[in-house]
């Protein structure tokens, strides 16, 4: 098995931008400083995209995991 | 790993002003008092923001955790 | 961390009117006879209430915790 | 800590009707014949309430505790 | 307490037929073969039971628990 | 108790047709190669069923148990 | 029992492409690098598939497995 991947891949992208899809719809996008086994996230910088061309400044957020549907580097 | 990142900005917001986004859509502000392992939070003086010029008054509450989207330290 | 905030926010609210806000939008309101690490609620002489000026009366009633947003002590 | 009330209040109702409050919006009424500590109820002679008027009879049901909303003595 | 009163109810009802109230609104019938801790169950010559003159023929099924809203034997 | 039934159910099922129905109102069926406690399952030749006449061919799955409202074999 | 059929599954297909069905009623496509005991998966050349002729690209992604209703190596 290979169960600490998405760990490697989430550790391998602290201080760096990361995007966030939520289950309801919604997209974050901002600089990984903390994650935790339930994939709560610390994100700096962070902001809601809302298309190409905007964004709502968010500051630093605390994510909960579980309205997390993926999570990618870029 | 550095899982203990999001406590450590719950830390750092005690007594501090936090912005909480809710599932259903909703929004709070208030003076983080306390929270648990579970994200379940005290706030003082909270209010549901409505809009930039109006919310409304709850005092002190007690959030569920797990209604819980993200919290923004302000 | 400061884990028993909550809890010490619910036993100072014993014997007191609460009010507590449901996840199906509903609101109840009751005084807080007992509460347990699953935040579910004893409430006596509880009503829902409907607006300012009216409510339904449900007397003696155990809440799930799991239905609950939030509380707050008034 | 009071984390006994809730099974205090369902033990002192065993043999007394109760009302139910289901998540689907749905009410129940019945004789507690029994509970567990995820609020699984066993009801006897039970009943949807429709409305004042009416219900539908039901007989002896298991009501799984994580549809229930509230339980209140009646 | 009374905690196994559920399993009482379903240990009494194997082999004869039970009405199970599924979350999405449907009713099953069927022979009860078996059940564990879960609520999980194994019915045989079940059916969805669609009005009283109709039904669909679904032969021996098993049901996850966590789909059931409430179980009566009939 | 009986509470190894379902798990007979599915041993005996292990390489013959079974259909699954999903809690998104879909329906699967296929080969049973493997199932655990969670109840996810590998089916094999899986395909969804559409209506009598036409189906979509999947191949090999895993389906996630959480996601199944009940298994028949056939 | 034969409980670690899906993760057999999912062991030889490291490195090929699966597909992956998700709740929310949209399909990726991916590598599969990773996986664990909850399904969380990392795919890379992810994709969420939009219809047979076009494709978002989304790159590496971690994705949780709560959100997954089923896997199909491809």
């Amino acid at each position: 098995m290979s169960s600490d991947v998405s760990v490697k891949v989430l550790s391998k992208s602290l201080g760096n931008t990361v995007l966030v899809k939520l289950r309801n719809g919604r997209m974050l996008r901002g600089l990984l400083q903390g994650y935790d086994q339930h994939m709560n996230l610390v994100l700096e910088n962070a902001e809601e995209v809302i298309d190409e061309n905007s964004a709502n400044k968010l500051g630093t957020i605390v994510v909960r995991g579980d309205n997390i549907i993926m999570i990618s580097p870029t």
